[in-house]
């Protein structure tokens, strides 16, 4: 196969880009009315995901003008003090979005810790009430950041969804299942595939889109492509060299597919966007209250 | 084809017959401390569709020894009204469960007479905290009644769901998205198809199980099944004859699949048992509470 028949690479810093110059200007007309997004991330302990995922949240959203508080609290907290701080920041009207880092670390019970949080101030998208808006497929709610990050993607690279076939890998509540609802009501038939799948690589090849969020990696491989699929990566594994590498076997199903995501340089910065953006639309849905 | 080789008929009727005699030791021990379950129907005007499913589940409660009150509005009742009667069930202590009868009529606020409702009364799983627990399959809340009934059926018949391929048709609210994640939660691969799948026929002839929720006469043909798969039919459909049927053409089908379940006398009667079950669950729950 020559370089030129290699699949399209599909890097999110475009997604990004063009997100911004909306934000960008939407920041500006809050700070008009002086009113700066802030948005609270709660992080407990220091597991090396949540600082990553933390670092590329904070870099984004300061770079846009927002101001990012983080509340680092000690792997021994128990629910009461918990849920405390976060019933303070759903009080502080200063506070426009609150971000819980999950999962939790064993013991803490992370329902409730959900509950204390607005679903206005929501922006992953957690709560009870934005999980059910997600689900009705009725656009009011925040969905959680990656799976609309997915659905961000997809459109600004004009991949058609009405009709298609899709198959999703992985059914967690922070990927999968939302990636699911807000699939069907973009009117592709959705095919969500998990462990206990008898033949992966059979609902993958049946697919004109395949979006992997199983955090296993490189093992969607060529085999498993049909030619000419769009793949998104959303997995963030580390390999046996200690290398950061997606779910997908890039350099093979590159030569397959029509369009892949890298790992990096592919979802991630995506996902951050879409958490700008709640946090901007936080932030004006409380001006619009404050009036 | 002989008569011995037609598919098995999956009948309601002895599912309902199982889930009612452990009813039936739960209705008397309640009784045993003062406490006789009590559903309130809301129903706003006479739509057929809802006048049958109400004798069906005075029935079927009845039956069992529980009380069914109906409260019929007047279709010219506004949102405050309804809104009004809601609240007064949801706070009467006497009143163990509520089911607003859906679609509401055109111009009332089907969202907000729902947010009405107690998660704790509302045994057919409309609210926000059930639909969200139906999506995480936490297996806490009301789960819609006509898609657990389609649970409880494919159980009582031993159908196995752990890695089968499930098609589901028609992706409503009320039984195709929360049935999808009931199967999934069960470790079945599923697809869910709607009026925009491009071939509902390739589709469902890759299914071991397929359920129909479309709302469409006859819809279902033979070519469309896999030889020795399970065909399901929630569709309650009056043909151009005036006749009930369901979505799938029952005589033909019958012919290919291993187990279909007819229209009527199949997946009905399991979803009012589901419903008694519900109401006599609440029951329990706010006994507990009252203690």
């Amino acid at each position: 196969m020559s370089e030129g028949d290699r699949s399209k690479v599909l890097l999110g810093a475009p997604v990004a880009e063009a997100m911004r110059s909306d934000m960008v200007a939407r920041v500006a007309a809050l700070g008009d009315r002086g009113v700066k997004p802030r948005l609270a991330i709660v992080r407990v302990g220091q597991a090396a995901s949540d600082l990553a995922y933390e670092r590329g949240a904070r870099k984004r959203l300061e770079g846009l003008g927002m101001e990012v508080e983080t509340c680092a609290l000690d792997p021994g907290i128990d629910d009461a003090g918990l849920d405390g701080w976060l019933r303070d920041l759903a009080a502080d009207p200063a506070v426009h979005a609150i971000l819980l880092m999950r999962p939790l670390p064993s013991g803490l019970d992370e329902a409730a810790a959900i509950a204390c949080i607005p679903p206005s101030k929501d922006v992953d998208g957690c709560t009870t009430a934005n999980v059910a808006s997600v689900y009705a497929g009725d656009g009011k709610g925040f969905a959680p950041c990656t799976p609309e990050g997915v659905m961000r993607l997809l459109d600004h690279y004009g991949v058609r969804l009405d009709g298609a076939r899709v198959c999703v890998l992985g059914r967690s509540l922070v990927v999968g299942r939302p990636l699911a609802s807000l699939l069907v009501s973009r009117d592709a038939t959705v095919t969500i595939c998990h462990s206990h799948t008898a033949d992966l690589a059979l609902e993958c090849r049946s697919a004109d889109v395949v979006v992997s969020a199983m955090g296993r990696a490189r093992s969607v491989t060529s085999k498993m492509i049909a030619p000419g699929s769009v793949v998104i990566d959303v997995g963030m594994n580390v390999d046996d060299e200690g290398r950061l590498c997606g779910d997908v076997d890039y350099e093979a199903v590159s030569e397959v597919a029509s369009a892949v995501t890298p790992v990096p340089r592919g979802t991630g910065s995506v996902t951050t966007s879409v958490l700008a953006e709640h946090v901007v639309r936080a932030a004006e849905a409380a001006a619009v209250e404050g009036v």
